[in-house]
């Protein structure tokens, strides 16, 4: 199979926001995502007085760019006003077995 | 040092597969790689029905475009076909220590 | 809000120099990061022996341009030389909400 010029979509969060971005990953047609849990450091919003690391988790999501366009869109109006999150895309190629 | 544009390979795939991956990479000529333990979500191969995430391991190495190359050859012939994995390839710079 | 072209800077460094490269981003005007600790394995310096995987962690912090090329030219100048360390930098498209 050849390589295929896909979308990496990173999604770092706070904990809480957890299951909102794994159902709007689900709606926005992902086949599937990974998490996992990180440290976070820094100085935004309410928290700019803490140094301490937090946790945090980051989801990462293959997409193809007409899907990465439209999750863009939706976290941007519904997700990045509400939560601590940040999000990028990455320009990939991928290989997929046929099993996944 | 300059930076060397360099490829970073990520391969998200099940557990069982972890030691067959790392004698991959070693034979592939690779370095050196990170690995760690992921959740992973998705619809795919018998697994559809699933919605529950599982345990997965996603490995990351650097390698020149050469062994990037070979790299994706063996794991589309001999490792896509046989386990849950996806692999992409994404273009990076990269800077080394005298010790790494 | 539109996507920011950024830098993804990725460092993957022995447990030890934890403490110093938070401090190093921290100097460099990150506005915040992740860390998580992941296996490495691989041959390089005074670890060429060694088969087994061993304890690393590795920082992600988004900055721009400007950024990432002072914190590329003090990695290299004062750290890549004295720890176990390799980094590199990937382009990347950023979203941000009001909060972070």
């Amino acid at each position: 199979m050849p390589a295929h010029a896909m979308n990496l979509v990173t999604i770092i969060c706070e904990s809480l926001a957890r299951e909102a971005v794994a159902e709007l990953l689900a709606e926005a047609g992902a086949r599937g995502y990974t998490v996992f849990e990180v440290a976070g450091a820094g100085a935004h919003g309410e928290r700019t007085a803490e140094i301490a690391e937090y946790g945090n988790v980051q989801f990462e999501v293959i997409v193809p760019p007409a899907v990465c366009e439209k999750l863009m869109a939706r976290l941007e109006a519904e997700y990045l006003p509400r939560y601590l999150m940040v999000a990028y895309e990455t320009d990939i190629r991928v290989r997929r077995g046929a099993k996944f």
